[in-house]
């Protein structure tokens, strides 16, 4: 099966060949006049920065992690997290820096083309080296696993796989799926730092800049005279690109880790499915991720070729549709020539009920989900439709009713994605067992190239906008850049819906190979089972789900701590140079691009070392089941509030761009309406861009923590003292 | 046994003589001036025309529930459905009753003796009979449950209770049970239309009160020249007095109904458990909320007799923690008589490891996290304390920061209190087993007499400064009142934490009930359990997550919807008549007053008949386990949904209290802090009156529901169809 690593590395390194090939290409392009390149200089130079400072702590606290995994688990694990720390960093990295390059070009294209289709190109090209990085360097992680950790591979091998190892403390471990879960979990690492981190800087950033510019001094969005806007855009690549890049990027990671170990669990615990089975389900969900990245490859080099037209919408649309539909069609004849040869008895006992299809059906149906849950948080969230055109008619009167009206449309957004992930995973246990529930999950992530790509586009478009309204280029330019800023908008929307469902399937799988790997020898598929009246599991799911809600009002605490500070920076500017507001005195950007980056940075610490320690302590003190618990119940519990502020954030930025088109007569820039709509824009963007993304990390996180650690407290912990 | 029935019927009956004499005597107390008289007459008529609107309504509706369930189930739970309607129904309609006639006699109680204390004494009397009414009559209805449908009682009997009846669509049950759960959920019935009907209404009004006229007109709260605010008061009855009161009337009755539930199963499906024990812990719970409710009355009694002090707050804390404590030590003496002679061998079979001081450890812990659990939501809403503080500082930063910062500490208050109910039970279960988990409920609302009266007394103080205000009373009676009101506002922040306490209990001990009856017969109280990772049951629980969220939801949406109306009818009157704000001519109330009723019966209809189809619907499609994963999702959801809006919507409204004490320098009322702190409360109106209490509701009608449906649904369900 040797052919198979080797075609998935070749398609990985093929696709970071095309990566680099963008990626040159953008540096290539010119950067426009002066004032631009002096701009976009300020913005790269403030991204590198806070990004080189927040590696470095990450390095840190990585090697202290890698250390204790080493010396209490296996130096496998230890070994395998700090690869899949470094892919994720690469990745993030290069898809941030390509960002910084992007945003000005996309601008000057704007200025010199004039032309939406070509300009919608520069964006799309940019955006895509983050989108294709994310599933190409998880896949170079993945096949060095492979080939180093998996040994000869193969399934006369795979006995390896059963036969525990012992450490010195005692703790037995199987390698292979340590080595799984602490790659996983480096990822996670990375994704925790940079979506927390990210995500504060740049809702301290934007709400410091829009508290002071927009409501006292009434300066517009992106003035240069505000000396909080270069952070702003600062914040957009370090906490939308790299961020949203490394959150999926977990999330793809997670989704395979956990499906290759329960195609180990289904084969070794379940009665009789004989060896040979275990190397197709082995290398499965490795090779439908690789049929996703080919399709995503596709799908960018067609919009990137084709004749430019003038929706974007309809361009990234298109882009998405073919990839998924590619990766779903050429899954289906790869997953027949795989199990094609399955004796049906087998099938039966893996719960495949669809005989060789049914791993297929799963990831199809996971693909098909994962693009239904976007569709639904755009209904909720773009003023195409009613629910945001109702926040905005609810602006007319007021603030308080425009804050109540998004907080209830926010809500009642919760139920449709969540009635289509139910039915995913129940029918997707029905077709394919545990594993089929697992590969969902991998399909709904396969095509997670296009998704991260169409996503990057939208901040990329965002800071275009910015740089030519700093720059004071002519309103078409700006007019082209708000358009596809707009559409940046929805695919935002999209994009945090599609994270949030690809996250809740990534952590459903790793809480069930949790169970799966502490539950000892005696447990079968049929009776795997975690018992959430059992007192001690059902107290741990009431802690776990208020556990969401304390870390997201650290989190929103932490973003209004370092708004103030940006608000009394900027307040302090303007009353010390009031040539800044007649435009006579250059504002300090610096300072503030500063205070945005060390207010993150200082702020990130508790709620990320918090969503590390959490799980740990209660393993320690109350053992696995109660991390079971916990681990359920911050999920239920995390996944309703991260659709929740999504949505809610969503709505109330989009109802506030409604209210700009002057669609609401009596009410344009300016109006009554419009004061009350930025009340609710400001109090939605740290609990869209902060809060919600970082849910994702958490839950994601505490799964992998705990499939790290589960042998240490399975065995030590305090409460088996008292309780038998 | 049946001396202990007769106890408690007595002690009952005693209770409600107690309660009536209370009644006369307020209603024999002086009205004060015409002026007064006049208002609380208006108070009075909207409040009596909204509950007979609303009793009318939920009559019909009734009528059919207890239809269907007499004869798809069994005439036996059709009777006690309607007596449990009927007990509820009494009690709010007599604690609305006094309250109406309580608020004006408390404001002429300030304005003649101008006594903090005395004044005190009349609104705690008149919560009284809405505290001690709610468990007198719930106990009445309990013993007849017991002496009709218990029928010859004792442990001869006891088989009955094991031996199932079948009714003519083959459908076997229980009938003792049935009877049970058909009692609460009469009881629920009632709770869900006072609740949700009563919260819509109150809001409807009092956002429509301030929109136009703290916001519009800029006229002080409670000015009679506010033609919204006669419905204001009017809403501070139907909603805090007779909502708050069915509300926990129901926590009350199924927090012992499952304790009995759970302790017939632990006789019945325990291994080595006599026989004779059943009688024990048949009557167990009701001889501790027996003892209880004459805790309750002595803590009544002594505060009305002892010499007024002028700490108000004091005052009802003490009276509090005396029948607290009363109930703990009353209900040791009783524990250890009931349980003195029990053999040790079977104690360890029903899981009392602490032998007989089991059961009484376990209620006892629930009395202390009751009150614990209210301490933690004083501190995150009084503003003695440093979150309020923090909410109200950022309101000089303006509305958005006030929202975000209330927001932030609404999510952070979710953990405490969790905390609590989480070690709450852990410790009851190992201390005595599944029947100490429900004793624990139990425990928490054996007090509920108390903790009613204090809560009804701040709405019956705010109504009496509303009157004082109406009747241009002179500024030292305002003054007294508005002292009564404060305190009431931080009663009723730990009320509401309390109820949701309660309600969590209750409705974990409902649940694990329903999964003892479904379980089938090879259940023991060793291997119960809930298999949360079964794909159905999960897929349950994600949707049924999702619903509190929709609930909530549509509860905005309707609150917003009516008190809109209610903006349009205020301002049309200001517009046609402007002599009302320059107090020449009189605005018309009665209109608002129809409004506001006729839209809280519009908009609670969806809601209402949601909470009670959803379990069913989903029963009968997706079968048994479905059901029990939507409890649990929904229950976890709840909890932390309806602290975090009732703490948020607290610290908003204190926040705006603090500033209007001119505590913040420069911040007085009118400022611009003062304004902001006004957007946040009107935002937090209906999340902490109207979602948060409707929640409470949603879990227990739900769990309730589906208690009393599982026999038909354990039988008839679609997905049985398809899988087996």
């Amino acid at each position: 099966m040797d052919v198979i690593l080797i075609a998935v590395i070749v398609v990985a390194l093929a696709t970071i060949g095309f990566v680099a090939h963008n990626y040159y290409k953008i540096k290539r392009m010119d950067e426009g006049t002066e004032r631009m390149s002096e701009i976009a200089e300020a913005i790269r130079i403030g991204a590198n920065a806070f990004i080189n400072y927040e590696y470095k702590i990450i390095a840190i606290v990585a090697a202290i992690v890698a250390g204790v995994l080493g010396v209490l688990v296996c130096w496998e694990q230890a070994v395998c997290f700090v690869l899949g720390a470094c892919m994720s960093a690469i990745a993030g990295y290069i898809g941030m820096k390509v960002a910084t390059y992007a945003n000005v070009r996309v601008s000057n294209a704007a200025r010199t083309t004039k032309k939406l289709g070509e300009t919608l190109k520069v964006a799309f090209r940019g955006g895509s080296v983050m989108g294709l990085s994310v599933a190409a360097f998880a896949l170079v992680g993945m096949v060095i696993i492979y080939v180093v950790f998996g040994k000869g591979l193969g399934y006369m091998e795979a006995e390896a796989i059963q036969n525990n190892a012992t450490n010195w403390l005692g703790i037995s471990y199987t390698p292979f799926t340590q080595c799984l879960s602490g790659y996983a979990l480096g990822c996670s690492f990375i994704a925790m730092f940079s979506r927390i981190g990210g995500g504060i800087y740049t809702k301290a950033a934007d709400m410091g800049a829009d508290l002071v510019g927009k409501t006292e001094a009434t300066i517009p969005e992106d003035d240069p005279r505000n000396p909080a806007t270069i952070a702003d855009n600062v914040g957009d690549n370090v906490g939308d690109v790299a961020g949203l890049g490394s959150d999926l990027l977990e999330s793809f990671v997670g989704s395979i880790a956990s499906a290759v170990m329960l195609g180990v669990f289904v084969v070794l615990k379940g009665a009789n499915v004989p060896f040979e089975i275990l190397d197709k389900l082995f290398y499965y969900p490795l090779i439908f991720v690789t049929i996703g990245l080919v399709s995503c490859v596709i799908g960018v080099l067609f919009l990137l070729i084709k004749k430019a037209s003038e929706n974007p919408h309809k361009e990234l649309n298109f882009a998405t549709w073919l990839s998924a539909g590619l990766t779903v069609v050429f899954g289906l004849v790869a997953t027949l020539v795989i199990f094609k040869d399955v004796d049906a008895a087998v099938m039966q006992n893996m719960g495949f009920t669809l005989g060789a299809w049914s791993p297929w059906a799963a990831a199809a149906l996971g693909v098909a989900s994962g693009i239904l849950i976007g569709v639904f948080a755009e209904y909720y969230t773009s003023y195409d439709y009613n629910p945001t055109r109702l926040v905005a008619h609810a602006a007319e009167d007021g603030a308080a009713l425009t804050i109540t009206q998004g907080m209830a449309i926010g809500m009642k957004s919760c139920m449709a994605p969540l009635f289509v992930l139910a039915g995913t995973l129940a029918i997707a246990y029905y077709t394919g067992g545990f594993f089929g529930v697992a590969m969902a999950g991998v399909g709904m992530l396969s095509f997670v190239g296009i998704t991260v790509s169409v996503d990057t586009y939208g901040p990329i478009s965002d800071n275009a906008g910015g740089i030519a309204e700093m720059s004071r280029l002519e309103p078409k330019v700006r007019a082209i850049t708000d358009e596809l800023d707009s559409v940046g908008n929805t695919t935002a929307a999209i994009g945090k819906g599609f994270a949030i469902g690809s996250a809740a399937f990534a952590t459903l799988g790793l809480m069930i190979s949790y169970i799966f790997s502490f539950s000892g020898e005696a447990i079968t598929l049929e009776n795997v089972a975690m018992n959430i009246i059992d007192p001690l599991t059902l107290a741990g799911a009431l802690v776990g789900a208020a556990l969401p809600y304390l870390f997201s009002g650290m989190l929103i605490d932490a973003v209004a701590k370092a708004a103030k500070k940006m608000v009394n920076e900027v307040r302090r500017q303007f009353k010390e140079k009031p040539g800044i507001l007649t435009g006579e005195e250059k504002p300090d950007y610096r300072t503030c691009i500063e205070i945005s980056s060390h207010g993150a940075l200082q702020e990130m610490r508790v709620p990320a070392i918090m969503s590390i320690v959490f799980p740990l302590a209660s393993g320690f003190l109350f053992g696995p089941w109660f991390v079971a618990g916990v681990l359920m119940g911050g999920t239920l519990s995390a996944i309703m509030l991260a659709i929740f502020t999504g949505n809610a954030g969503g709505t109330w930025d989009n109802a506030k761009k409604y209210i700009e088109t002057g669609a609401i007569e009596g009410s344009g820039k300016g109006s009554r309406a419009h004061k009350s709509s930025v009340v609710g824009d400001t109090v939605g963007d740290p609990l869209k861009d902060t809060v919600g993304p970082s849910l994702d990390i958490l839950i994601k996180i505490m799964s992998t923590v705990s499939l790290v650690a589960v042998p240490l407290f399975n065995q030590f912990n305090l409460i088996s003292l008292f309780i038998k």
